[in-house]
């Protein structure tokens, strides 16, 4: 759809990919370019300073940015740069995913952080709010946000209407299958 | 600066005006134009049903929304427009905020709300954010965004001159006054 | 028993299912009439609007409504309805449920959700206490939660004698099997 | 409007009435008999078994029982009764009704009892909560519980109208004195 | 040691066995009486009350009670007893036995559980404190205790040595084994 | 009653003495001998191990102890006897005694310390759970008990009573003066 | 004592002060030279990294560094040093500080930051700990930390003595004055 | 690289060795000595005591403790010495490791105790703050940390290369392997 890399995915370790995935999957889905980066604002805090430093002067126009336990990724980069920054709560072992949250949202006045929800589903929300943000600019991503929402829509009146014709026992056992 | 009515700015009762008119301040202080409503999700909720369904037929661009304790206002309004939405939680009295923080951050895949910060820090930001995402569109925003930073920039740097002068007895008291 | 579908057991996806068919095989035992649907808070609200606004012109009595994470579900249709609104939390990943508790708890003054325990215990407790509303004005319901009380008097009693009888270690063992 | 004696409002210790008066309150409004009593699970542990199991010889049809800490009060009842009891977590010094919550939502597969938010929004949607239950009956309270909405819903727009006259400066001004 | 029937142990429900059998483990060991049975608090109160009334009849003088969620057993019996009660919290699947510990300890002024550690730790603990207290009347249990005490000291200095022996690589493999 | 020092009663700090005062209180009313403390875990550790360790050879059959935040003291007491010791969680100003309530519970099997609620109500609950303690032994002190209990019951009927009389406003306007 | 700044104490936000303040305070009383700033790490980012990346060319041996809600100050300049950094998170309105100590405390293994207690107890501890690692290279430290540990330990027993001279009730009297 | 015994790694329980063993690992990485001790301040408090009072007259500099639930372990060697003492919460069953840092994070003004992340990466992050520590006495320490730190980021940067190269659907699929 729109070809230029409007969107950096950040994340501060590799093991958060199986997480943060789930946002680059929407902008595949999407068309809308973005690039896909390990950055650590603790292990290669300068490589992240200079990259923040200089996201003016490329096509980005949003960041998303996952992190976890004292997630300080999203809240350095949003120190760097007037552009949008979302960040995404990674969930953890110790505490479930609170410390990243908190770490996150409770950016100090002036230095804001738009947090989504922790884990997967905060991963894939952080890029359709990437994608509303871009649709004030970009229209043809605002149409087919339309188009993705219906899709969610049809897709639990479909499973309603299974539901009601199945029966829940019936339902959950084709659904384990 | 960009007279039209950008931003809503929407609170679900007027207890939480006192922490949510930071973000009218902070758009007052760049000139862009919002509108400030109470209109409450739960009470009140054909209307907000209306006025979320309308937005793509008026100037406004982002919304702002604000909600304690079961805060779903920000969500409803989320599932209603694919404009972008920024949540603040409101500052609780029993559980302090972390009531409101989990009912907004924690949207499902889909429908996502930017969440910021509990109370005040939190109000100011999501001004701050809707500025961000308005700058894409508005560069005299933008421009704005980075004087701002400036000056926030500057009165740390003042801060810190100031301690150094005068020693951290003297400027608790001096403060104290 | 009531052969009207007296009551509604509404889940915003079809993943709250394994927990909440446990109202169902409840109200299923009581031979009392009800619909399961799968209806979004956020990604089918005009859905949720047009049922929840039409209940009164149902044979409906009382709704039974389970949502997890930022838990819209049963707040928004309590908005717009007068009849008894049971909210169930789901157990989450993340954040093991606390979140969809505070997010259905926690309604202001005027729109209350009489809210059960998180998970299945409290899908199961959700269709007791619907049957308990609905004895009011049906005896026979409220006869059969006399004699079902007794039955689970009776169980914990069996269990309490065979415990007596086997000793912890045999009862353990036989359990496990 | 029902002049007998349908709920009964009961809390362990008079420091809970500050909270729980809001309960009594809404039925004063709405002319629904009650009975307030002091009856504590811990310190009169027979008095309120004995309450609890002669409940279904009187006209009382729904209970409300307000309780703070190691909240035991609603569920002790719950346990005794088949009639609907809803519970309201009392707000405390320590733990600000967390650990109030969850000693009353917890309850075991069988023994629901329906809870309501933290404090004073609680105790009043414990008495809305239970007119909603006596509406399945009592249709005159139903057509109440209508005109009490659409009122709650009128000072909404009140303060809303009002808010967009005199801008948040003033209202907040006028609000304060 | 002791034959007569000195400690009740009791639980609400045979799901909480595999953690509260670490206090008849222990009592085994010490070969002090014991009984233990399933008693619910919100399923067969009328037969808690029994029970815990009729306590002092008994040569029962210490309670040791285990619950999960709700957790009303402990505190439900030291309403009817002056004995002392000794409360264990069970490991909850939703919130890992939070919502159990404090519905157990945060009991109010006059009605005191002596609350021990979540889970099986609690329940092996609950049996020596039940043990400490009995010493106090049955010398011989003391003594007992403070062998037990000088093995626990013992068990810890072996693996002190053998970690020193072995270093810890080595040590971790044959744990493993 | 009994004359003899049978409890000691310790705190960590001054600043816990107008919470700890309450198990003094309660102690007073009893007629039974006490020693009020101030030794501190981490400040005075010598002073602890050496009162600790020597309790043996004292009337004293029962410890209270209160600490806050990280709150050792009553788990080092126990690891040097084996007489009963009873904690107190102190209410902090940061986490509201979350922080001494862990501390204190979740001893390691072997070394039980029993937890009572957070502040004042857990000091007075420690001070009748030690008299519980000694009526095993002392039988006066259990006759004190059962009329201490009554009067706590007494106590709720006279309210109980009065609330009936004067209805909620009256009584709460008389309870304000 | 050490003439030279040994020690550097940064805060992101004069509010911090009144808090932060208590190390200072400890270092004046050690004689220990020390500078005190504020720096923030979300409003003044290059300041910060310019600073933290000079460190090495100071005589500053050790880093305490206080921060609230979002708290990412300390871990930004630990990503940038290898000179020990101290953390202390501030007391914070909404969330009593559990969201600075979970920002600062989870830091990602390879750069860790020492995390005191909330607030300023964490504050003066954070300037005690800095003593005990100076005291590694400088011995005179050492021995005044000794002699400050005596002290502290008199203090306790001093009040020890009085309580028990006085008796809790004038001891609280006299305190209160 | 420094011979000496100069770091004392301490636990309570060999439970605790999966998680404490990282801490050994990267001294054996960085040729530091160090003695790995089973010392539990419950069950061997004496020893403990012995223990801590003698390490002034070792070489041990610096003291890793490693503790879980109520962690007293490292406030207690705290207590008595003014080495500085590191404090590791293990990951718990029951509550996932909070209780365990709470209990060593919230040490009394006067007493600290550096406290790192929950589990493995604090056990790994205490071998290197001590690392830190002793790098102010032994400079070729601190020339090791510098090389360690640019280890680190440049596993960053590689996987950052790789992740540019093969995409993220690639990337995890070598992974997994």
């Amino acid at each position: 759809m729109v070809k230029k890399t409007l969107v950096a995915i950040i994340m501060g370790s590799d093991t958060d990919l199986p997480q943060m995935k789930e946002a680059a999957h929407i902008l595949d889905e999407f068309g809308v370019g973005y690039e896909l980066r390990i950055i650590s604002a603790h292990r290669t805090p300068d490589m992240l300073e200079e990259y923040s430093s200089k996201l003016d002067q490329t096509d980005i126009e949003v960041i998303i940015a996952g992190a976890g336990g004292a997630a300080h990724l999203p809240g350095v980069i949003a120190a760097h740069t007037n552009l949008p920054v979302i960040g995404v709560p990674m969930g953890t072992k110790s505490l479930a995913g609170l410390d990243s949250l908190l770490s996150i949202v409770q950016m100090p006045a002036g230095i804001p952080v738009a947090t989504m929800a922790i884990g997967k589903a905060g991963a894939s929300n952080a890029a359709i709010f990437a994608l509303e943000i871009l649709a004030r600019k970009y229209p043809e991503i605002g149409k087919k946000l339309k188009e993705y929402r219906k899709e969610l829509a049809q897709k639990v009146k479909q499973r309603d209407e299974q539901l009601k014709e199945l029966g829940y026992k019936v339902y959950l056992e084709k659904k384990e299958k």
